[in-house]
């Protein structure tokens, strides 16, 4: 862990003694922080995944989000990267550019948030740079994890006649946006908090996702909105799609908000932040697929099939009539 | 590579096409940019060394540093760390974090940097994450590298009777930063050329690095000062040094700078930024180490000796006598 740049503010070695040396501890790879780098010995048979990922205060988060959840969002962000790619996460490295003046507790918030989830997940922090900034607060984490060698699931592969399976619940983190911004008036309480949460804590498909090699034909996490990732999906793979959209699986809070507002299906269907897995795989699966989602408690439903590319992306109502979809996914940037 | 998010400027497309998919045409890791993950086969009976820094504008780079420089500068930093671990570079993973309204231009000549270093480093880009921020430019880089197993250089490892060694010369990057905050003034403006670029642009021992395992049994690269970077070493190593500062290697322009001021001896034994790889290795090692040297065009010189803990660490003159350093080295933060 390369020390952090002069600040006023904690001295280095406290800081990366008391908030980090914790959760690298653990860790052979991480050579107790001392190292200036990370050495991992890869699993015979196995090839090493790799993913970065960063998030700016302002941007990705505000500045009221609790550090908590703030660090936990960064790493499942990445975790659920490493889960659509069919890999058992391994560790982490993290950079922290702390905003001058950010107070002691909020780095300790941050720090425990991590903590919380490296037991959830079975990682530990490997290594990492803490640097000052004047300008907004940012964070990077590149995750690490291990798949067998020529198994890595990948956003190609998918063939026409394959299935369209997705995990969990759609729109959940779109709808929880609209609360956090003073929308969804009409829902009770507790169905609001339960989208909030789950626009503040992703929860990557890790379980489900190192299981899913050998059975899926192509993945990846729905971040930008199922459609635009599933365009993504049927572009590398050189496919198109039959979705449909009566399918798509919803909490009991995004069921209440649709009850209220037929239309939010527009968020269920475009929205982005599910981190939700969205796979192909070929008839006959359906066997394998239920038995991952058994193993590993996860809602896994068939949303669609892969046709061939000519046919597009159609989204279809349940008597295969086609419906309009306003926009096709979270258009970034 | 995940997408960038929102904002006025390029399309994100177009940016990652134009600007970093050639960086990864020709590493299969990368999967054309396309998966938001890289895959990495380990080289069998190696183990995989990971490093990751960042560096914020305002904070490690100035707002009108050339961009080619600074992610030279970014992607070096990070290969000097592989290179003191006697890792062979393999790959990288990168964040920019474009402040708003960064023109293209620039962008054109961050991306140039990295294709002229790439060549030189024989590496490619692996992935990524592009975002934006409101406020000052930030850039994040993972480095991988291989060792063979159980070879990795560390900070612990010396013991006392060691000789200690240093690559390259020192001091050149503080008295570069010097020039150009304005100093040595009474320099000819060659050596103020040589000492600012040392400072823009650090030499990774890369070559070098990647020899030394098997013949070092410590080592780290000197970023904080060589005085501070040796405490290091000897704090990780449980020892003692003894270093001859008329030993400390400088180049012409370094020399001509302490011909003006001999008190300038200080920024080479105690500024940062060298980048030059700092090791112990047993008595009986000179012939080996001159082999690298040779080898690889790498001036290496012996510049001390490890003692026992108890001893402390010792500058001496070339009668042995001590020699008093006002500051050991960089306090970061």
């Amino acid at each position: 862990m390369t020390p952090p740049d002069k600040a006023d503010a904690p001295d280095e070695f406290e800081l990366i003694a008391e908030l980090f040396a914790p959760l690298a501890a653990s860790a052979p790879e991480a050579l107790a922080l001392k190292d200036d780098a990370a050495l991992h010995a890869p699993t015979p048979g196995c090839e090493t995944v790799l993913t970065i990922d960063a998030m700016v205060e302002g941007v990705h988060f505000l500045p009221d989000d609790p550090a908590e959840s703030v660090a936990r969002k960064l790493l499942r962000v990445n975790l659920s990267d490493l889960a659509a790619k069919g890999a058992t996460p391994r560790g982490y490295l993290l950079v922290t550019a702390w905003r001058d003046g950010t107070p002691l507790a909020w780095m300790r918030d941050f720090a425990h948030g991590l903590a919380a989830d490296q037991k959830i997940f079975g990682i530990q922090l490997w290594g990492g740079d803490t640097v000052r900034t004047p300008g907004p607060a940012s964070f990077t984490l590149t995750a690490i994890g291990e798949v067998p060698a020529g198994q890595m699931l990948r956003r190609g592969g998918a063939s026409a006649g394959d299935g369209l399976y997705v995990t969990g619940t759609l729109g959940d983190a779109a709808l929880g946006l609209m609360v956090l911004q003073g929308g969804l008036e009409g829902l009770g309480a507790a169905h609001r908090d339960d989208l909030e949460g789950r626009y503040r804590l992703p929860e990557p498909r890790v379980a489900a996702g190192m299981r899913l090699h050998g059975i899926a034909s192509a993945a990846l996490d729905v971040s930008d909105g199922l459609m635009a990732d599933l365009g993504h999906l049927c572009a590398v793979s050189g496919a198109g799609a039959r979705i449909e959209i009566e399918r798509l699986p919803l909490s009991e809070a995004g069921r209440a908000a649709l009850a209220l507002d037929k239309g939010l299906i527009e968020a269920v269907a475009g929205g982005g932040d599910d981190y939700e897995i969205l796979f192909a795989a070929p008839a006959g699966s359906d066997a394998a697929i239920a038995h991952v989602a058994a193993e590993t408690g996860t809602p896994i439903v068939r949303i669609g099939t892969v046709l061939p590319a000519a046919e597009g992306i159609n989204p279809v109502d349940g008597a295969g009539q086609p419906v309009a979809l306003k926009h096709l996914g979270y258009r970034h940037f």
